[in-house]
Parts: structure tokens; sequence; C-alpha cells
């Protein structure tokens, strides 16, 4: 296969891979910290004027805003946080997400970087046997550097599945 | 960890790690384009002469060449985009791919580039609540350089299960 | 998006994305040897005083030693794939692995790197038609350099499913 490649085309190509896999690394981080609880780890990983939504794609696709959960800022981050390890009730239970198909989209006018990934996330009940598909959708990210790290500006989670079985206890 | 590691040596493992990053990229492309139902966009990944299967596992095994969808070029390919676009009735549902395991096998003598990756495909049916694994299996590839694009020569989609629910209205 | 990248800081970051990526690779070589249940290869992958054991998430968090499969080193792995090939009776299946989210962690005093990553068992039982969720967990992992391939000195399989459906036949 023939490569179009003399060095300075390599250059912005690495450079390109450098920033995947950053995202890559951050999308994996911000799974374990799901996958383990600490959700206030997980809070730490969006920027204070951040945006998160759980929303049905099909409300997505009519543009409609309504979603499960519902972030204006990190503040109301901190409080789903908190609200799930403080006061809520809920059945016990693992989850654990998959994040594929990673993909940078591009750079904003303010250098945020939009970028989406495909994730599954996976249930096991304490009180049922077997493993289900909990949660199927995609990320829609806008990602900026604060200091030397990533961080969330946005992350839109669009699901496919008409029905969140067992309620939805826990941020995706 | 020793790495034996000289720059000569790193210039060539940076190379494959580009090549590799290319075809996840196109895998992720791919899969958008049949996540969003854009076949058209589908159809234009493949080169004129693509060889393009959906076979079961258990036909492969056995060299048996019947699939559940068989295209010998890419105008048999804009058919099958053409007949689901325009034709076909079927009942509403959002698919979802995760493409992972994506390895690198080699060249061939003309070129084209031999890959493989696992896929999963998981539907939603508009009329059932809950998402569900509706096909697992493996790409086997040959990737050809056409302009500054990869695209597809050859696809072949093997399946794992034995039946595909509610029928297969979809390219994978 | 700004980076903070003079050339020496880029050498590392890719010296680093060479590594993950040489490890990805090593999954997905591990992950085809098990789907196409080639276990001697699989069993070729560990160094000769490996650790392996696959473990319910509720025994690993109590750090209970228990598992389904547990192995000292690797003549108990050879043991346990030859008696796969050769002695055991069980109900004819597919198995299909898909491995993601992998993370370096870290480098030990010894050399040895440790890392983890999700991964999903996907099983086509024959007398069945459907593929199904067969088990998802966490491998957690040290890698070893011996010549000039990686090999796993330790590998523990942490599943979150209670039950592990129609019986462990094959390692994970």
């Amino acid at each position: 296969m023939q490569h179009p490649s003399p060095t300075i085309a390599n250059d912005r190509r690495i450079e390109a891979m450098l920033l995947h896999r950053e995202i890559e690394e951050f999308n994996t981080a911000y799974a374990a910290a799901l996958d383990e609880q600490r959700l206030t780890d997980w809070a730490e990983m969006f920027t204070d004027d951040a945006f998160y939504v759980v929303i049905s794609r099909e409300n997505d696709d009519r543009n409609m805003p309504v979603g499960l959960i519902y972030c204006e800022n990190q503040g109301m981050i901190y409080d789903r946080a908190f609200a799930h390890e403080k006061t809520e009730m809920f059945a016990p239970r693992y989850l654990r997400h998959i994040i594929g198909n990673v993909q940078v989209l591009g750079e904003e006018g303010n250098g945020d970087v939009r970028a989406r990934a495909n994730y599954v996330v996976i249930q096991v009940l304490f009180d049922r046997p077997e493993a289900k598909l909990h949660q199927v959708g995609v990320y829609r990210d806008k990602f900026r550097r604060v200091g030397d790290r990533l961080k969330l500006a946005e992350r839109r989670c669009v699901y496919d599945n008409l029905l969140v079985e067992n309620s939805l206890c826990l941020p995706v």
C-alpha cells in the first residue's frame, strides 16, 4: 500500500494520533470512575461550565431537550454525584462500560475539540444472575484543555434503547 | 520494561501504528454511516470491484459460499443501498455497531492490506423496549488505497449467531 | 486546543502510545487464539511463572482467592489447554471476545508493566439460536518482555456476572 508520506505530513498524522489517544485515555479513565462508583472523581472530569445530559435518541433527533439526567454546570454534576453517594436508595449492582469507535471530529473556534464515541453499559443486578445490556448509545462531546488535563465541556449521552431497565441510578 | 528501540525500529513501529489508526478510523466512519442509515455513504467506502458478503461462521468454516448478503462489485453494493432506502419495507429500528480488536495482518502482492476486526451490532426495535445483541462476528478485510483514501476491496462479515433475529434488513 | 508539546515531551508521548498499542495488539492476538480455540497458542502467551485466575468480582473485592480457574504457573496453564483440547466433554459453542478500554497503569520495580482492560465474551451455543453475554469483566495484568515479545506474567480475569451460564469450559 503506497503512502503519501513526507515527514511533514507524518508529523501531522502523529499529532492527530496523539490527540485521539489522549481522548481514548480520558474515556477509559471516565469509564473506570463510573464502573468503580467513584462519582466525585467522575464529576471532576468536567469543566466549571460543563453541560451534561443523558437523553433518548428519539428526543435528540427531534431537538427535544428533556433528558433522564440534565446538568447545566459542574455544580449540578457534583450534586448528582453527592445525591448518588449519600442520599439515593437503589438496588445494588455492577456496571461495566465499553467505550469504542472514538472519533475526533474537529476543532471549534475557541479551541474546544469535538469528538464522539459509541458506548455500551452492561449491568449486573445483585439479585439476578445474568449480565444485561443496560444502555447503548453515543457520546457527543466537546473537550477542553484545562492546565495539562483534558476536561469535558459538554457530553451528550444519546441512548438508543427505548426503556432504561430498572430505572437509571447512575450517570453513563 | 526494556525496549529494543533504535530510531529506525521506532520509525517502523510508528508507520505500523499510523496504518492501524487509519484502518480503525475507517471502521469508525463505516459504523457511523450504518448506524445513521446513510447507506449511499456506506456504498462509497468500497472499490469498484469490491467483494462484500455477510455469511454465517458455519458456512465460512466449510468454504460454502452462500451468504445473507452477497455482492460481487460496487454496483451490487449500491443496489443494496438503493433497495434499502427506496423499496424495502421493514420494522423501524436503531442499530449500533461496536468494532474492536482491529488487527493489521499483512500486505498482499498488489499492495492491498489484509486486516480483521471483531464486531457487535446491537439493535433496538421501535416496538420493543430493550436493546438486543443482533449480530456478533468478525470482519475479514482487504483494504486498498484509492487516491488519498482507504477503500474496502473485500469485506467478509462472518457472524457467529445461528439465527439473525427479525430478519436482516441492513448490511453490517 | 493548545498543546504543551516541545519535541522531548512528544517523544515520551509517542513511546507511551507505542507501548499501549503493543499491549492492545497482544490482547487482540490473545482474543483471536481463544475465539479460534487455539489453546496451546493461548498458553504460550504466558511466562513460565505466570499467575492466571478467573475470579468473581465478589471474591476479588473481599480478597478471597478462590476462582473458577486458578493456575500458579505456565505448566498449569498448559494443563488447562490440554484438558480442554483432549479430555473435556462440553456442548459445542462459538465464543467472541471484545477487549476494550485498555489502560497502561505503570511500571513495577522489576520492569513489569501493569495494565488493565475491560472484556466482554459473547457466546453462541450450537443448539440455541441467539448470541448471549457470557461473561463481562476486567483483566488486571502484568506484562513482561521476553526476548522481543510481550508475555503475561499475571492476568486476573475479574468477572461481574454472578452466574457463568452453562458452566465455564474455556478460559477468558
